[in-house]
């Protein structure tokens, strides 16, 4: 396959000064491979460092984003036996330096040598360049095959649900048969409530203020739907769970109320998942938690390689998660989809640009 | 509703002599329920008690066997709230002392007081008396109420499913995407595989020499079968796995083989779990389990509350495991049952007594 | 040994109305013993419902509180072998109802019935009378055996190590050689200092206010001690750890500043124990949290019988904890021991019920 | 520091030929760093390897053998920061690939690429060279720094204190005042033994043959000792548990009967950690492992960091177990050095080469 010199990709400029312009198409050296990206989905966190920057990204003028994208490998660095031309594969942005003490023990997500290139440390789409592009290099460690029953836009999906799973993961699992409860129905919370479904939860309540969302929720295995809006969720989790509260909570709002009331309607001897990304301090109950002996965990992150283990649930159709892909644009089109993805423009939930 | 002083119960006389008879009805005490059994099924460990009888069973003469029953509630005895006449009802066998340690940690399928029915134990069927009989008294902790939408035959298979569970739980549960490796599709391996699905694994491979159980597997969701009568499961596993082994290893079989093989097909750092009836001394090869980092578990019976975890995923349909109940006899004909069981004519799994 | 028919207790008549009076000893029914106490520390918890009540109390005028005690069984009720006479014993406040659906599965101090003595709920000092008295009945699953090298003084502190063991084993346990911080040098501070300690810490970190608890601290095995009042935890925290930040920190101060530091001191990937009371909600920097990878746990008081695991710990000497004991009061003296703890008079910090 | 191009070293030209001589002194790359060796000792596994050589060596005539070594940086490759020359550092033997999925994941001592130099795997002594010579390179994930407090003799301890540590980890941890059984009192079990003392064991029980071993374990913390040639290990252990068994039994005897016997003395629910190395298949009591709900772990090496965890507590002289350091020899001496170890020569436990 021809590799061209040049590419179109998406630079951040400056605050807010996102262009499509053409640039070098980026060589892979050792463990690395060339991918031709064929979708990058819109993450919640690109708005806001396409707003504001990011303190570990490559200069303004030189800095691509975009961290959620899937491809085809074109060409491959020296020594790698696990890729060849041609494969499909999806990403993860982290890759950790694989030398301090965390990366040793697999923590990767939470390096510390976080955007430190010498010593290794990649966080694609944030610290380096990312999917915004026709072409993005990736370290092998952050590549994923992707199996043919998978389509691109959908496997966008992948790096949240790793980061589903890793939440899910650090909590502990779903245990089988119990109550869960997914506070925000936003992409992350859409794919933790199917995923509680397809790892054995029994009961599934999801609860938030947007009716479209909710009423996809249901149509992902939710038993029971809390229109915040319009019900006081405290009293509802009363009614539903007979007063006992739910099993787990996964708190995916990044609201502070939704946080601080994870805390109130779980169960004694519960557990609490927070999955949010928060922008401010958060009241927290906590007399409550350690009265009620409560279990808090959260997840930076697809950490633990938690992606990988997303793929064949998604192959095998059992996550039904399509229908959160609500809309692609071309590059050229990428102010236009971000616009409709932060208005939630057309009941956006995922927007995916294809280069 | 009206309770008759005497009741048909199979009563055993003496190694491997059962006989239906009249008995007295039990009387419920304190923490204690009347249940009007429904359906009670014949466990493995049935026909070898029934034949060598147990060492803490009451006297022959007396003792009436059957742990896997289910029924409608007939008379509380005090201060219960937690059930009323009328609900229907599925037991687990094992009651705990309640004092020992193991008992005031949760482990109380360990109790230590096993057998001392002063303090408190009781193993249904086995200690005490249990369900092949009209009517059946069981202390509160050993019911689990039954949703109407699980008929009284299928429940039967819940004491089997939390044995089942436990032995994940015990494992560290199912890794979502892994691959899971059942070795023997009896009825424990049969719901081990099922229950693996329903849990999030991925490939699914089930081990075994009847054909017609291995075809029961494929339908509840083995991708994979090996018919070890044919070939060579080592062998089988490193070409379905590209010899890296199998995450996840399942020993049902109770065989020393099954036994032995297990350790030599599971991944490095992966798991094992035994939860087969071993009638002899196992050989492991421990130093390919210490170099490669395995994990073993085991599950002593439907510990930590795990029957309860089986309900919802039952009751929603997900579990799909009806077609196990192959057999329902009446208690008079009892012995006909059990060599249907046993001698597994007419391809028999599950075979149910209905009083 | 001759019981008599009452005995010196101090009953509860009202807020802050505590009296020496003459009432009768109580009997022992089922899995009951009664006990002679020797020493009954003073808790936290105590000044605060002695001033206010508890909501499942005994009525004023009957409500016998006090819950950290010791003493000697001089009565037996029917079939126990597990207690005889003259043993010496040290009690847990807590007793499961047993048949609550945490209780089963050993979670007896989040029981579901609690308060609910029909269904065999204890909670001594509590919602049943306790120690501040001559005599005591306890259920059996709230006695531990005491050896005779732990004298009836230093095993009141057996409850706060349960409690804070429990909140160890919640987190996960001390990992070998990490650096632990324990905010707070209260008695459940202390304790887990020294927990922390003999279990196998490496670098300990004591921060709090008052200079007479760090020396304490200090002797108790702390290596750095941070004096909140004269400098910044935060920056003292970055100094000791090279900014790395605490691998453990077990918060313990019960104060909103306590917990939300807690938050900002650990390391990524790190874990925070909330071991207070806290008494108003808590500002959390829970974005932090998730993008630290934070794992949050907590403990509701002395569970899964956690405080038998300290007995070894303490009768050979490893703990070292007697200096914790500062004060000794007769019975008919309480209200001036409660004056000294809570006004740490003379430097008090438990101070002890000797009836 | 000027670094000579030749050296000394113990070279294996053949099963059993290993010689000391002249060949070149190794150069650091990327990420690597040149070792002064000061001590090196001698593990069991050595012997076996210098009689019959490792499959994945480097050819006869150039490998050098030695895993547990100590020294001081003299050299270091580009782009490191973590070390500087003249640092004190002690090495682990296994460098992961780090691109596997197991490496990923934290799982290094189980690398899918072992024995891949191309991939990045090193395990050093067996498919790299080691540490019997004058001079090593070690990637910088296997160094530790080693504090002035812990002499290069010592330190050759950590790795099979990493070994243990991992072991225990596996297994859940040391649980507070548990009674541990240790089987094989030889350095891994002397090591386990100490390290449970220093974790928080309650009651110690150490079993095994040789005298003069057994009463260094009471030295180290052995409450009681089982002289296996006198006395019947199961029988021994009912008496002193009072016919419960141990909590956690850790197998360090390599023999085929001691791992017979860990399981025959373990505790209803308890556990059993295996780290010997068994030179044959060994006959397990599987039912009795089922029906006691036998938790069973192992562990492949210093994993996870473990050899980190150590350090502080030989610091700061908790460990105490420089007495098992019996022998040291110069690098000339090595063969001689190998029959002490072997023949346990003068009660040699373990031998330490000072090259």
């Amino acid at each position: 396959m021809t590799i061209p010199k040049k590419m179109r990709a998406a630079v951040l400029y400056g605050p807010n000064d996102i262009r499509v312009t053409e640039v070098d198409v980026p060589v892979p050296k050792s463990e690395e491979v060339l991918i031709k990206v064929e979708a990058c989905a819109i993450c919640g966190s690109d708005p806001k460092i396409i707003a504001k920057g990011w303190p570990w990204a490559p200069p303004y003028g030189e800095y691509i984003p975009g961290h959620e994208y899937a491809g085809t490998v074109v060409c491959i660095g020296p020594n790698i036996s696990e890729f060849k031309n041609g494969d499909r594969v999806v990403i993860e942005p982290h890759k950790g330096c694989g030398r301090c003490v965390n990366c040793i023990r697999g923590l990767y997500t939470t390096c510390l040598n976080y955007g430190d290139k010498d010593k290794g440390h990649r966080h694609y789409g944030f610290s380096t360049n990312g999917g915004y592009a026709e072409y993005a290099v990736n370290h092998i460690n952050t590549l994923h095959h992707l199996p043919d029953n998978i389509n691109f836009n959908e496997s966008t999906l992948l790096t949240t649900l790793g980061t589903c799973l890793y939440g899910i993961e650090k909590i502990g699992g779903i245990y089988p048969g119990e109550t869960v409860t997914v506070i925000g129905p936003g992409p992350i919370g859409l794919c933790c409530l199917r995923l509680a479904y397809v790892l054995g939860a029994g009961k599934l309540i999801l609860a938030g203020t947007r009716k479209s969302r909710l009423d996809l929720g249901r149509q992902l295995g939710a038993d029971e739907i809390i229109d915040i809006n319009n019900t006081e969720i405290i009293s509802e989790i009363d009614r539903i769970t007979s007063k006992i509260g739910s099993d787990l909570v996964i708190e995916c709002s990044g609201s502070a109320a939704g946080a601080s009331n994870a805390v109130k309607i779980v169960k004694k001897s519960g557990r609490v998942c927070f999955l949010g990304m928060y922008h401010e301090d958060v009241l927290i109950d906590l007399n409550r938690a350690v009265q009620y002996n409560i279990r808090m965990g959260v997840a930076r992150a697809e950490g633990m390689w938690c992606l990988e283990r997303a793929i064949p649930l998604m192959a095998d159709g059992r996550l039904c998660l399509r229908s959160l892909i609500t809309h692609n644009f071309p590059l050229e089109d990428i102010k236009n989809a971000i616009d409709t993805f932060v208005q939630r423009k057309g009941g956006a939930i995922k927007v995916v640009i294809n280069p």
